[in-house]
């Protein structure tokens, strides 16, 4: 129970992904649902033989660690996500050892397990949250890629880890970015970089 | 994807529960986010032979319906429950038929198993269910408890209902309600009746 009571302060932590109903920032607690949920709906995309169950463990405990080491945006810079990785380390440790010794072994190896991506599991599961802010970007009229001026090329980097997970969902996703640029939500060159 | 877009604005479905870190009112995405990581954790207090996959995907939806009847206080009157079981109903109609005939089907047939509590896996469910809003109501030092005048007599009838999910959990939530009126959190007696 005590690790049920702390989980629940995610609901405090903010993304950078902006909400449009309501209009506000999206925080972890809601994201990791709403990745359950797709994970749930969007099964058949998964590769043949991927354990739902353990998808939905790991999209649901995955983001536990921002209690302690806050969301840093996808593209920050090398430096940023090295300090953010030993934050969620150090993070790890402290909120998987509340539960009693096998969940916490457990837990934590599921964890692990989503961050090295090293499962048709975890790799599902990747896919399903990177995927996830770009509707909301292309929901809210560019959001975070118009923000950061983010360029069409940088966002097709990241679809990369999509495609890992899913070859239908990378697809789609591949197909979500171009149809961005057409709409004008997202640049193809930095914003204020050199014409030509 | 339809169905995936729909479902993130059940984040801006506000309940009567009050968060205490962030101090705010929660909301049904986070919610369900909570009770599926309940579920994970406190699976061992299932009944034996429990299908824990069922019991999570039943809470990551069982609220979708808000999106279009909003939340009802748990303890509202039964004509106020008669309507938002119609709302409930209407909306149940709309927004699973968003999703492809088979899936809509399947997970209509969770959220009325949920709503019917006809399988032990509904019964868990809704049991995680009724016990999440208690530990906010307690780490809040009364909630809505203090908020509406009620008394600890309407929340152990409540309480039946965590005892038919868990018998373990139930009698958690039984010696919840004792501390929380040692505690002076939640009165023996309505707010404003008569002394002796």
């Amino acid at each position: 129970m005590r690790f049920v009571i702390e989980a629940g302060r995610l609901k405090g932590v903010l993304r950078q992904t902006r909400l449009t109903e309501p209009d506000r920032q999206e925080n972890s607690a809601e994201h990791s649902w709403h990745l359950a949920v797709m994970a749930l709906v969007l099964a058949g995309h998964a590769p043949p033989g991927t354990d739902l169950g353990r998808v939905i463990a790991m999209v649901l405990v995955h983001d536990l660690v921002e209690i302690d080491a806050g969301d840093l945006f996808l593209y920050a810079d090398e430096a940023q996500q090295a300090r953010q990785e030993a934050a969620e380390l150090a993070a790890a440790d402290r909120i998987f050892a509340l539960l009693p010794t096998e969940q916490a072994t457990r837990f934590r190896a599921l964890w692990d397990e989503f961050e090295e991506r090293s499962t048709q599991e975890a790799r599902f599961a990747r896919a399903l949250d990177r995927l996830q802010p770009m509707l909301a970007n292309v929901r809210a009229g560019g959001g975070t890629w118009a923000e950061h001026g983010i360029t069409a090329g940088q966002v097709l980097a990241k679809v990369a880890l999509i495609e890992d997970g899913s070859a239908t969902l990378g697809g789609y996703a591949r197909d979500l970015v171009e149809q961005a640029v057409r709409a004008g939500l997202i640049g193809l060159a930095p914003a204020g970089g050199e014409p030509g």
